[in-house]
Parts: structure tokens; sequence; C-alpha cells
């Protein structure tokens, strides 16, 4: 696989930044969280002034074999349904870029029925027609994986070379809690059942084959580096997120992470490459039940806690104001000495 | 004191809002606090389309006598610094306003030291340079109080004549956590220490006298009506927000309640008419210790957490976009039948 590039961000220059911060016309620490926000996007852009440049979505759409096990509220053919609504502009993620005037592109990774392409807002780059049964056998082939993080990197780099600086992912696959369930478990050794929750809404019966199956797929394979795990579980959107984001590290671009899918994307990326971590922005804690173990095993906080579990990419759309604020206050706001205030 | 004509929201209304939510393309209850936000929203506007027209910040400025105890980080004189921050547009509320596209005005309400008043942000209400020491005695008169509730309600109504729909509350003032949590205290029955909080930041010792000054204020006085303890133990900026969250309420305008001290203004506005917390929206929940008491005494949940403790209204402004992205949702998403999704 390839060897990705990706330095750190340099942390000497934390303790200047955190000065610049602390001399802020407000007492030290008050912004709470955006003013972590604000130091983590100054040490990614090392410039005087921080820049969100044209913030966009890119919302990657996949199904999953396994989602013939009946174990979603709704069959493979929602997921082309719901890409529809997205190209369509009436889905919730549509709503939340226009409000928050963020661009948003929406990607065919390979969905069960494909869509015509003759809107700008679809790019496709299918590598199938869904991924198999990762209860059975191997999601993916071995070239299947490398051409998913290939484009992946590929459309990352088509949205920096547009001006973008921040990224932000989203995701839509009938049976991908499923996915991100089983590459949770795999990669952290946690309980199946710690890791399988409801997704957007299954009954318990449901959950108990759910769990089945995720226990099922680990049990057919013994390897637990990331190329693997994506392979035998991952799914085809997030195998092309997981390449999006090791090109945003590389190129050091804010990387905007929503709930639990992407989050899983996020965790392989990580293991693939420990600096891309650096690069990462947590928008939301999902209503589902692993993603809080995601965020802790990643040792990493959310912006935002809304009991959202809609994926999409609604949680990084929703987190686009904080980041602008971060940088606002950062760039804007008088110091001490400049507003004359004695403190 | 006058007589609030506020009338409750019509909940009959909530299930078909709450069916007209359901039937968005997702799973129901997928967004989350948003969809509480909205229904609430839907029921206060009562009409086909929400609208978030307008939305303005006002800040309320105000000394206290009790600053002179020295349980601030900073002596009253930064009150008038800051506010004279706030008109230079160097503060963080200038920034958060300015990203979100929020107008801001700024009263004094009664500082210590006023300041010119040749700029248009400026609004000049102020009934004394600063309170009393509310440790030792009542912190304003009645005709005090009464001109505070009647100047809210009249600079509330301005904005709303302006366009205003949505109306957030800040304040500044130092000293006034000290009020504020007095106010939580006299209104909740709560012991001292669990009211009393650090503010901005004081020493343990600082903390102990704020406690003391609290306990010999509430033994001062026996009434616990809103009118008395916001007289007793309140500030000018608290209580010309409580008149103006009545006139909000009374107007059927959404009011966005920001952290600890607003919230003990809305505490007292719903104590004066319980009507009115059917009109708040609470932006975010302070790291300052007492805000979650008065979060679970209105049995009320906030948009945000991200551990700010500035005050100035900046968790409202920062809710903002989160406000605006549920109307949007409301009113423009597609519903399963208008996108052919088959759920």
């Amino acid at each position: 696989m390839k060897n990705w590039q990706i330095t750190p961000t340099d942390k000497t220059a934390s303790a200047s930044i955190q000065g610049r911060i602390d001399n802020k016309t407000k007492p030290p620490g008050a912004l709470g969280q955006l003013e972590a926000l604000a130091l983590q996007l100054a040490l990614i852009q090392q410039q005087e002034r921080l820049e969100v440049s044209r913030p966009v979505v890119l919302v990657f759409a996949g199904d999953h074999g396994v989602a013939a096990e009946g174990i979603s509220i709704a069959p493979s053919e929602v997921t082309t349904q719901m890409v529809a609504n997205f190209l369509a502009g009436g889905a919730a993620i549509n709503c939340f870029c226009r409000v928050n005037d963020v661009e948003l592109s929406v990607i065919d990774a390979g969905i069960k029925l494909p869509l015509p392409t003759d809107t700008p807002l679809l790019v496709n780059q299918s590598v199938g027609n869904g991924t198999e049964n990762l209860a059975k056998q191997s999601a993916m082939t071995a070239e299947q994986l490398e051409q998913c993080l290939s484009l992946g990197a590929d459309i990352a780099q088509h949205q920096i070379d547009k001006g973008s600086n921040v990224l932000s992912f989203g995701e839509m696959g009938i049976g991908n809690t499923t996915s991100a369930a089983a590459i949770l478990a795999a990669l952290t050794g946690a309980s199946v059942s710690q890791c399988v929750g409801r997704g957007t809404g299954i009954t318990d019966e449901q959950l108990n084959k759910k769990t089945e199956l995720v226990e099922q797929a680990l049990s057919r394979f013994d390897e637990r580096d990331p190329y693997s795990v994506l392979q035998q579980v991952g799914g085809f959107e997030i195998a092309q997120i997981c390449g999006a984001m090791l090109r945003c590290a590389e190129q050091k671009i804010t990387i905007v992470v929503d709930g639990f899918i992407v989050s899983a994307a996020a965790m392989l990326a990580h293991r693939i490459n420990e600096n891309a971590l650096d690069y990462m922005v947590f928008a939301h804690c999902s209503h589902e039940s692993g993603h809080q173990l995601m965020l802790e095993t990643l040792k990493v906080e959310s912006l935002l806690d809304l009991g959202l579990r809609l994926g999409e990419g609604t949680g990084g759309a929703l987190a686009l104001p904080l980041i602008r604020a971060a940088a606002c206050f950062y760039n804007d706001m008088a110091t001490f000495e400049s507003a004359g205030v004695t403190v």
C-alpha cells in the first residue's frame, strides 16, 4: 500500500500560539473548547491569520453486502434513493450546507443501483455494486481497497486544488454501521456488543443478529492491521473516506470528522499513519453507542453533542460555524493592550 | 409591578408539527435536539415556514456594588473597559456576531463609569452608576427595578419593531456571578455553596468570601418572590434582561438564553410568568458550576456544551447557526413521498 507522507504539526509553536490566545480580552480558558480548536487550527495552518476557505462536505455513498441479512431499517435500494435525494437538494445535509454556506459534493463510491451521472453534484467513482457480505467473506478485494484509497485521495486533492482548506466527510450506506462496528471491534479488541448499536433504529432481534454477524466476521480472519481490517469488514465509502483523510493530512488540510461511520474511517487513517490525527477535528458525538468508545480510543473530544444519529455528514456541517468562530476570534479579537483593558 | 400578558404556545399543534418532522427523509428522532428545537420554534411561530429574521444579540452591561469586596478577578472599571471593547468591535461577542451574521447592540444598564454615547452601537439606559453592595443592603430601589423592567421591555420592543424575531441576550458586569448565584439560591432554596462558582477564575479564598457574602445577602430579607429577589440581590443588567425577555414572550418572539447570568434573568422571568419558558431556547451549558443546577431547575437542555465561561452572550451567538439549521430542515427537507424514499 501507498506510503503516506504525513508530517505531524509542529508542536514547538504551541506555546507562542497559546500565548496569543491567552492575551485576547477574556480570562484564560474562558472560550473552552474553542480555544483548543483555535490552537489546533493554528498548528495546522502555521500562519498569522487562520483561514476557513471554501469548506466542503464530501458525502461518500456505498452499499454493503451484509445488508441482505436484514440488520438495517431499510434495504440497500434506499442508499440510492437517498443519494438521489442529496442530488435533488432535499436531505438534511443539503439544508445544513445551504444554511451554513458550505459546499457539497456527493460521491458514488460503490452503490448497488447506480444513478445517471448527469448532475455536476455527483462524482462517479464506484468500485463495484456494493461490497460482499462481510459476515461470510472479505468485503472487498485487495484491488478494490487500493482503488478506493487512491480514488479517495484524488477527490480530496481535487477539492484542495479548488481552494478548500477544510474538508468535512459524510456517508450514506445501508448497513454501514455494521461495518463500522466491526472495524471498531477489530482495531480496539473491545467486545462486539460494546461496538454494535441500533444504527438508525433497529429492533432487539436485529441488534442480536447484527452482533452475531460481526462476531462471525471477526472470526474469519486474524490480521488486525488497518488495511486488512478495511478490506475484510470495511465498505467502499469508508475506504474512500480513509484515503481522502490521509491525503488531507499529507497536504496539511483540516479534516472534519462526522459520527460513527466517518470516525471508523478516521480510526483506520490514524492506524495507517498516526500523524493524521493532528489534522482531525471531531464534529459531534453520535447517539450511536459505539461512537463514544471511538472518541475515547482516539483521546479526542467532540464539539457538538446533539443526539444526532443520521450520518450524511450532518454533524460536520453543523460544526462548521464553530470552526469559523475559532478562526475569527484567533484572528480578530483585541488584546488586553490594544483594547486598554487592565485585568 | 406590570401584569405581563404572556400566552403559552398552543400545544395542541404539537402532534401535527411532530408529524411533519417525522415525515422528513430521516429516521424518526435522528436529528436529536434539533428536532425538539424545530418543534419549539414551530409552536412559537405557528406558521407554515419558520423564519429567523434579523437575529440580534443584546448585551446589557451593569456594575455591582458587591465588586468592592474583591470577589472578582477584576475591578468594576473593567466593565466599562470591556464595553468600550464591544463598541470598538474587539471582543469575542463581536467576532461571533460577525462570523454568524448576527446583529449586535450594547446597552448601558448602569455601569460605574459611563461612556460617551457617540456610537450607534451603544444604547444608554443607565439607571445608576452600579448597584449597592447586595451583601449589605438592597441592590436597587423599587423605582430602579421598575425602571429596569420597563427599559428592558422597551429595548426588546425596539428590536422587534426593527424586524427581529430572535433575540439573544448577553451581559457584562464585574461581580455579576455573585448576583446570579444569590438569585439562584434565593429562588431554589439550594445551598449557597452549590450556587456559587469561580466566575472567570477566582481563588479559593475569594470563593469562600463570595459564598459568605451571598449567605449574608440572603439572611437580610425573607421574601422569595422574583421581584423582591431581583431588587435585593439582582443587578441592573439582569433586571433589564428580565424585562426584555418578558416582552419577547408577550410578543411571541424567540428568546436565546446564554450562560449563568442570563439564565438567572430567565429564571426570574419564568417565576414572574411561567409561560415565558415556552419562548426560551437555552444556548449552552456554562462551565460555571451553578449553571447546570439552573438548567435542571427549569427542566431544559442546552444546545452547546463547550466549556465556555465568558458571558457577553457568546454562547447565544454561537448557537444561532443551530437555530437557523433547525428552521431550515423544518422548512426545506423533503418528505419520504416527495423524495421517493421507500423506508
